[in-house]
């Protein structure tokens, strides 16, 4: 069974995943962590996440740049090696920064903001990325489906508007879990909901 | 030559079509335009839109609902027999609305929504939709095309996030000039930006 409720099995038969949308958030490393918030300070969970040991705190920050502003930013711990910030291309429009669309952790080069927490604030050089969709697959899930790790697919997302999604990166680790993750604007644009059982295309 | 100076004859040859992406925006009847902006109220152009007679116009409503409001909405002329808002998905969904995703016109039992002017409001009682992405053809460009009024097409585009969108409705009238509209947040989901050239696949 998946997170969704899905039967795994139909899933590898058919070729399917389910799908989560994923909002704008913030990954801060420790350090980070303790200039907006406090020494020592610990996230609480607000609730877990699709992949093992992921979770939204229930702690928000602010990001600023010259153009302007944008609250409420959900923080997803645990904490990471380095802090990033995973923009809509909606919002990088409106605080008037280049839209990046990386991988996760491929933050060489992306625009830098200004991050702002009750307790202080903290400028970042780069780290502020649209997230390049991508399917999360334990690597027994990957086995019993026939991919590996960096495997590029497309996707087709059928409904009110139907759509296929190319180029989609499929990322293999043992503490991951199956789901395909698209940002609010990717399920905006195809209307489905999460949970949704997508058709992958080899 | 098309709105973005692409060459037709060579954007036949390639089947491709330029791209432009729509913001929320409203179609005002001359009976909504006059109690929201007072008796004899005329609409003045902002820009000329791709579509020939179509234009943004300076003035702006508001809509409200119950769960929240949404300002700026920019009225699009000239007035139409019917009063139609066209919002983004996300609109939809911070406002409490059904997302309808239809073809302009196609306003049955779609959800109503108070629009708020400077002189008055008025709640109408449909007429809210997401609009369905489709083509414009002008008759001529439709037979160098090979296209009638009504065919479903898809169209690819490459880019940072590569999409192909399906069932995308092609209409055909003399009053038409080559151009496809989708919205901004299928914009953000390819993140491609206006006047690029789509690949049709028949």
């Amino acid at each position: 069974m998946t997170a969704y409720g899905h039967d795994l099995n139909k899933l590898v038969e058919e070729n399917k995943v389910p799908v989560s949308g994923s909002n704008r958030h913030a990954h801060l490393s420790t350090t980070d962590l303790e200039i907006l918030f406090g020494a020592g300070y610990q996230l609480t969970k607000l609730k877990d996440l699709s992949q093992p040991g992921q979770f939204a705190a229930k702690e928000c920050v602010k990001i600023v740049t010259e153009k302007g502003e944008k609250d409420s930013i959900r923080i997803l711990g645990p904490v990471r090696s380095k802090t990033q910030i995973e923009l809509l291309a909606s919002d990088c429009h409106s605080l008037g920064l280049p839209v990046c669309v990386r991988d996760s952790g491929d933050i060489t080069s992306t625009p830098g903001v200004e991050i702002v927490g009750p307790r202080g604030k903290v400028k970042i050089k780069e780290g502020v990325i649209a997230a390049a969709r991508h399917i999360h697959m334990h690597t027994k899930e990957a086995t019993a489906f026939g991919y590996k790790d960096k495997d590029r697919v497309s996707v087709r997302m059928d409904g009110p508007r139907s759509v296929t999604f190319h180029n989609v990166l499929i990322r293999v680790h043992d503490e991951y879990a199956l789901d395909m993750h698209i940002d609010l604007d990717e399920m905006n644009a195809c209307e489905v909901k999460n949970g949704y059982a997508a058709q992958i295309i080899r």
